[in-house]
């Protein structure tokens, strides 16, 4: 496995790749990585002869007062678990090799499908995703991409991106990995103290709960109101809990396939997670 | 010459040159072919070996109001000049084939150079010049792609694209082709009656003569209101006589090189010029 930081050493690191016509995985990370991440790598090893897993912490996506300053940096760590599952360069650019020292002109921004959910509370956050997943995208080419569906609107972001500019490569998602209480894998959880660690898996039990009642008939708006009042009862302050179709489009119809959407604060993490509940298999 | 109005077949023409690393120029126009686009054809034959030069008037870089149904369409014709100059590919596809049938999400704006000049007069032309222009990127996926400075904010606009975003191309700027008596090649040049195709000229004539004045010390406040007056006194209805630094910042200091910008109507025929004064060689 090697380890590049800059786009010259990583684009001759996949140059006989490349010209060997070898599949290239791709698995965009901010790094301090856990079983969730390491699924995805897996996945990229199935399909492809490379895989190429970056670790950068973009702080375009970040807003005013999120954690960018603190957001675990653990590299020595990271290089570990992905040596053991087979990853084959790591891409682990500093904010310089991405961004340049002129000042960056140009903005991406997917509309509609940001407006809500994440995207309210985090204002021009999507814009910082796409920026960055589009250069990575050109910097490293790959044949397939690979993103949790533990970030779901990222996922339909990337999506809408990679069709609407043409971008050669085919995105994978892939399930969510959860704690065996539940609990959603995120770098976000090494936050929680453990207190709060021990409420966090409330939000799947409530997603889970929420999935059985919707199959017994109960009506969304209800369904979703429990699961809220039951969040902040717990001791999450609340920032949404949505029912979207899986496009994120608004629901247009009892019985049709929807997602559940939580994000809710423990303290000062914000924790996210969703569950797909297919009705007409 | 090959022509082909999908991406698929375009695709498939492509991948054998792809897979030999044959080096592929790119040039795109929206047709209506002059010596303006054959030179830039040329440029590209000389530097690469497959050429492909596409023909796509796109609505979304024109305004409401603007010639985007009158724009000429004579793909014969252009087919029939580009196979004079050795193109190797034509890439004509239809609206649908480029934006296909869901709704496009995504923009790309490129700021501050996009402010003034011809942006401010056609608010959301570039960002549909920057789509566009990325999406034949990815589908082309060229390692040269050929750009007139007739078009010198555009080029500036494309050149920024390409850096923000890492796209793995070289962009090349080709001078500007002009007629005898002076007047850019311009699809739009046809639109002109003969009497305003005899006034036409104007333009650069005025451009040379403020070029000398300035090498001759006048100001360049003065320079450029003369242009303006006298475009005006020859019917023109005047958009914008503007200067700026060759990267298109404004003036900083005297005697730093400069650009030269021109954008005036006749009738309902918008004509842009531009002439590039380098003092310090």
């Amino acid at each position: 496995m090697k380890t590049e930081t800059t786009i010259q050493g990583l684009t001759a690191s996949l140059a006989s790749a490349r010209s060997s016509k070898k599949m290239i995985g791709f698995v965009p990370t901010m790094g301090n990585l856990h079983e969730g991440h390491l699924t995805l790598v897996r996945a990229a090893k199935k399909i492809c002869d490379v895989v190429v897993v970056s670790i950068f912490v973009n702080p375009i996506q970040f807003g005013v007062g999120e954690d960018f300053d603190s957001y675990p940096r653990t590299l020595e760590q990271d290089s570990r678990l992905l040596a053991e599952v087979g990853c084959d360069i790591i891409f682990a650019p500093s904010v310089e090799q991405m961004y340049g020292t002129q000042p960056r002109l140009t903005n991406i921004s997917v509309g509609q499908i940001t407006d809500d959910l994440c995207g309210k509370s985090r204002p021009g956050h999507f814009d910082g995703v796409a920026v960055v997943v589009t250069k990575l995208f050109n910097i490293v080419q790959p044949d397939y991409a690979f993103f949790g569906q533990k970030d779901y609107q990222q996922l339909a972001v990337i999506r809408q991106l990679v069709q609407d500019l043409n971008i050669p490569l085919e995105v994978i998602g892939v399930p969510i990995v959860r704690a065996e209480d539940g609990l959603a894998l995120s770098s976000r959880n090494g936050y929680l103290t453990p207190e709060q660690r021990a409420i966090a898996p409330k939000i799947y039990q409530l997603l889970k709960q929420a999935e059985q009642q919707l199959r017994q008939g109960e009506m969304l708006e209800q369904v979703l109101a429990n699961i809220s009042t039951e969040l902040t009862q717990a001791g999450f302050v609340v920032d949404y809990v949505e029912a979207r179709q899986t496009n994120l489009q608004p629901i247009a119809q009892f019985d049709q396939d929807l997602v559940l959407f939580v994000a809710a604060k423990l303290g000062s993490t914000r924790l996210i997670d969703n569950l797909q509940i297919n009705f007409k298999t």
